[in-house]
């Protein structure tokens, strides 16, 4: 029996949910660093893996794939307090992963790789994401103007895929509303984490 | 106790998972049409119901709200055979539920929305969309190659997610490589539908 890999890039947030996940429930894992920018994931031993070419891949202990950063924390932490244990809060969890990766993920990150990574200047990055980042980091402020974490006033896997990349929106030059800072703070102190920004 | 009510656009393949899964589930439902692009998701009474602004949206049984297309299908389909009872092909299902909102969706879904009901002219859509489809497609077919079904070799939550725009993929000015329309024609058949395309 071997350990569960995970292949990742720790400039990415979608990689680092698989870390603060193994980190809080206590499962030992080997960390393969796979660069993006350096084109590490798309070798054919890469796509073998994950036929579409992304990072996290988790290769679980029986050697078996597993790709989206939101599935493996959910096969992860199965059984866990990660996920709520009452039907309607865990379809909230979920409801908050999916807005995380089709509404957040796709803004707050992709403007942080442009800008932070990329080095693209301001005028060749896409107008639009600095409203849109605007009008999701509000979404998120309302939710958590009345509540100290997403669901059911725990931490649960829909504030780790959360606050992977809102801690880091200030390097997309996004500017999080209180309620988030607050959470955000809230969140990387039950992770074990540093302040990011 | 009333009934399960769903706020969804008919043109929208998001909202249509939530209508099939009732369909093949036996879930008596009330369908509240609601068009996005008559700005009916944008009215207080709907953005109380999801202040992100999206449709569908349930109102469940016990008149509390739940967004995103593939978080109520998991909610509904919770202990149906639309989800494995195996644990890595329940994760397996819900890589594939992932990818699809992050990378078939916002390809597939998108560019046929431009097309065929923004109606734009081609030189004014995304021209990274024609190609980025083509992959995603792709992706698809290979892993069709040598299997009936996504997940398990049977009808899961992954399929009707995918098969919700894949089918409408003609009118986004896409090209089905054989394997996906084989798949297509026997998700259509196992959830009782008229062919698409």
């Amino acid at each position: 029996m071997t350990m569960l890999t995970v292949y990742g890039d720790s400039i990415s947030g979608n990689c680092l949910k698989v870390k603060f996940v193994c980190g809080r429930l206590s499962i030992p894992y080997r960390w393969v660093e796979t660069s993006v920018l350096k084109g590490e994931t798309r070798t054919p031993e890469f796509l073998n893996l994950n036929p579409a070419g992304q990072v996290p891949v988790a290769v679980l202990a029986d050697g078996r794939p597993l790709a989206q950063s939101n599935a493996i924390m959910l096969h992860l932490a199965e059984g866990s307090d990660l996920i709520p244990s009452d039907a309607y809060d865990r379809a909230l969890m979920l409801q908050w992963l999916f807005w995380e990766q089709y509404s957040h993920e796709t803004v707050i990150a992709v403007r942080r790789f442009h800008k932070a990574f990329l080095k693209k200047p301001e005028a060749e990055i896409d107008p639009a994401l600095l409203p849109k980042g605007a009008r999701v980091l509000q979404v998120m402020d309302d939710h958590l103007a009345s509540r100290r974490f997403f669901v059911g006033e725990r931490l649960s896997l829909a504030d780790i895929a959360l606050v992977a990349y809102t801690r880091w929106a200030r390097e997309g030059g996004f500017d999080p509303p209180p309620h988030v800072q607050g959470w955000v703070r809230r969140v990387e102190k039950e992770l074990g984490l540093d302040h990011a920004a």
